[in-house]
């Protein structure tokens, strides 16, 4: 029995989705711009995705803008929002925990003369309130945090960030990387939270890969939006010329049935705490495990140390089809930002492994895993430091 | 019966393509950047769509780089390019004919400072080797040039760029806009043409929406590679640090497919000059009737005026399911700058129609379109100027 608990890298496709995906393919393939009924019919097939986001998030669907991924939407947020907001100040915060797309969006904009604070964590993978407090001015024009972070499942208080920015009298403009968070953290709302750009994507939530959206509070406008951001891409009028090219119809009608196919965020999570515990529980029978996940992290995600190397267990594991991460996928196998940022030494970085679940894990994958594990820490002897 | 006439718009997906999308979706969904089994997977399927596009392009599979479409992979050569050659001059050459994603990047440019010339075409919508010759010079970093325009199908004189700019003794990158001409063009390689960039895209040759490629002369090296290049996104290590972002894995399996399931180009072409002396006859017998395209156009695109305005007659012939369009889809009804170029009036212009054939297209679709016309202006009396 195949065991996949790497659902933060990836997830299997629901059948509604693969089935809209082929549908959209075999029979609504005409171009989205076209004017005539046969480009309508695809132009209605994006209309219905962007409507089941909406709902998700409880926003327009004018605020939804389509785009090939979570990379490319938090590169739009972070790079966008930088270039349409430069005149007025040169500060953006970030955590040190966020996504390498948002990371290395920050690098860029640090090369181009701006000044970037990363915010640090403590052991438990969070932000701190007052953290975030002292770093917004008045001279920051984008805050950018993730809701959950992907390697250790921590929830950042997101919803501090409109208060900071409103007692700093700054300007900035507020992102949320929600791509971890996106159907999993109930209450997940950009109005409630305050937040004027959230990037989700597709195949975190049993949807095809190629396909994410950008929420943007009040939608966008060129020159007159209520969220100050520039496109990253050039060309056609598509998605409002915020994201121009031919839309992936097949992908994002995917998209759509996946968010409307999945079961409502608030009852999971109490089965997902269950879970947890479960893992938890089997873990302590184990020696030698240390948790790295914060208690009050989303359940969903679970990391730990083995103290034996990362890679040998994964490969030891994924023998008997059992499928976990060290990290990150986007990072592939190189050392964790995340962790070392939360204090851990380098025995317990090199030994991480994220278990990470989706609405259909069942315990039976648990136990499997257990087992794995600890036939694993008897086989690999000596652990690589 | 249906009569898809606006194949340069898309095109339906051909069998291939949907069960190799479909196969990815279901079965090979892992995340190609994890490193067990499962991901390997995955990775093996962009391998194999990689060297099913370097096959037709004759080149390397290290040479092609998957993007979200042909408009992103023009964004990434024109601004990437611009962005990592700006210490080498301040000049950038295209033609006035250029696709969106080429012209909208390029005035991105020109709002940097960079100087943009646009090379003119003449009534035949081609530009000529002269005004090449007389548009490089040393201060030129870029040269893009589409190889068959998307409107009226005139096919560029792309070998000239190489000659062009050795002789201005230039360090000018050469980017070819390929989208129109894959698959189609016979003999289109980028390394016989002297092309260091080419764009292409899956949605035009019966793959699905959602992806595309950029060819880079001896692939991507960040810092060292033989094309100076900058990615335009940033984030994990995929495509080479290139395009970062997980791939779209079904939409690539799906490009990779149609790619393979591609007549020859030279043996489809003779075909198509037949289809397009057909329809060219056919016309000759309705009154009234301009052709925009040249006789040496790329023979699967035709451009006509029929002094009936555009949108009438796309409606009216819609109503009956045949379906050609305007002009460019991304354009979405706008006038046509491509025609504009050429010095047509505004009554040839605000007529025009664009016919564009596949490999798939038959004469009894030829028929169905001529009698609709001849009954559209007949019916639509009077043309709106």
């Amino acid at each position: 029995m195949e065991c996949y608990l790497d659902n933060s890298a990836t997830t299997p496709v629901c059948d509604e989705a693969a089935q809209a995906v082929s549908d959209a393919l075999l029979h609504h393939w005409g171009n989205p711009s076209s004017l005539y009924r046969k480009g309508m019919q695809a132009e209605d097939l994006l209309q219905d995705a962007r409507e089941a986001i909406a709902e998700r998030l409880n926003c327009r669907a004018e605020e939804i803008f389509f785009t090939s991924g979570g990379t490319e939407s938090n590169n739009i947020a972070v790079l966008g929002t930088a270039a349409a907001m430069r005149r007025y100040g040169s500060r953006v915060v970030i955590s040190s925990i966020e996504h390498s797309s948002v990371e290395e969006s920050a690098r860029q904009l640090e090369a181009q003369g701006l000044e970037v604070v990363r915010l640090p964590v403590g052991a438990d993978g969070k932000v701190s309130e007052q953290a975030i407090f002292q770093a917004v001015n008045r001279n920051t024009i984008l805050v950018s945090l993730m809701a959950v972070n992907n390697e250790v499942g921590s929830v950042q208080p997101v919803q501090a960030l409109r208060r900071a920015v409103r007692a700093a009298g700054s300007p900035a403009v507020i992102h949320c990387d929600a791509v971890q968070a996106f159907g999993k953290l109930p209450s997940l709302r950009p109005g409630a939270l305050g937040v004027d750009l959230m990037s989700v994507s597709a195949h975190k939530i049993h949807g095809p890969k190629g396909v994410g959206a950008l929420y943007v509070r009040g939608g966008y406008k060129k020159g007159g939006a209520a969220v100050r951001i520039s496109p990253r891409t050039f060309g056609g009028l598509q998605e409002g010329t915020l994201r121009p090219g031919t839309e992936p119809v097949p992908a994002i009608a995917g998209f759509g049935a996946a968010v409307r196919a999945l079961p409502d965020a608030e009852t999971v999570y109490a089965r997902m705490e269950q879970l947890r515990s479960y893992l938890l529980d089997g873990l302590c029978a184990i020696d030698g495990i240390t948790v790295n996940s914060p208690a009050d992290a989303l359940p969903y995600i679970v990391n730990i140390s083995t103290l034996v190397n990362s890679e040998p267990m994964m490969n030891f594991l994924s023998r008997r089809e059992i499928y976990v991460s060290s990290g990150s996928a986007c990072s592939k196998g190189h050392k964790s930002r995340v962790l070392r940022s939360m204090g851990l030494n380098n025995a317990l970085i090199s030994s991480a492994l994220r278990i990470s679940f989706s609405h259909r894990t069942t315990t039976r994958e648990i136990d499997l895993f257990l087992e794995g594990l600890a036939e694993g820490k008897r086989t690999i002897r000596t652990a690589r430091r």
